[in-house]
């Protein structure tokens, strides 16, 4: 799927902005959230250029599992396993989500509260 | 995988604790939160005990990728799906997972505030 020319996040898996990039294989990329909200706070995203779940299909099944099991890694890398961390994937306006490239947090480090609202 | 028979989660796969549900198929199974933290508040588990992310190898990505496109799917059913939602999956104490049966949460109907912490 071509990069899309005004998405961030696609500039990010091009190299054309610079982003700590902890993680990168040829499905997805992750690296550190440049506004942070805990402690460890990474974003898992595809490399190709997805806004929605709902626009995926079963072929994309293993992608959507990969991210999240890349982020179990990078959560053991980062120390945070035994401690506990979160997985979040917001979806439109009522969730907040900022870039319309599906992106998945990794967030932990520390008490993270409530279930996710 | 044999289910834990002191594990709540695994009991309502076994029907034998009652639960709102929402969706079932071969692999996973989705009900309402009894302790909802949004309008819309469901739970998508595997059928399967599993409790960490990060026992698992590639062949559970489908699995993992399958709770979040069936999450999807119910939030197109609850009518959310434009107005916005969140995934969210808790693991270990830090993010206060309450039951030792992986589960995502789907989160919607209204803001759901910052980004999840």
């Amino acid at each position: 799927m071509a990069p899309d020319p005004d998405c961030i996040f696609c500039k990010i898996v091009q190299g054309e902005i610079p982003s700590a990039v902890v993680y990168t294989d040829d499905r997805v990329i992750a690296f550190e959230d440049i506004s942070p909200s805990a402690p460890v706070h990474l974003l898992v995203i595809p490399v190709d250029h997805v806004t929605f779940l709902t626009g995926l299909d079963e072929s994309s099944e293993a992608l959507i599992g990969h991210m999240a099991l890349v982020a179990g890694n990078l959560a053991i890398e980062k120390g945070i396993d035994d401690s506990g961390y979160r997985l979040v994937l917001n979806q439109g306006p009522d969730a907040g989500q900022m870039v319309d490239h599906l992106h998945m947090h990794l967030l932990g480090g520390g008490p993270l509260g409530g279930v996710a609202t």
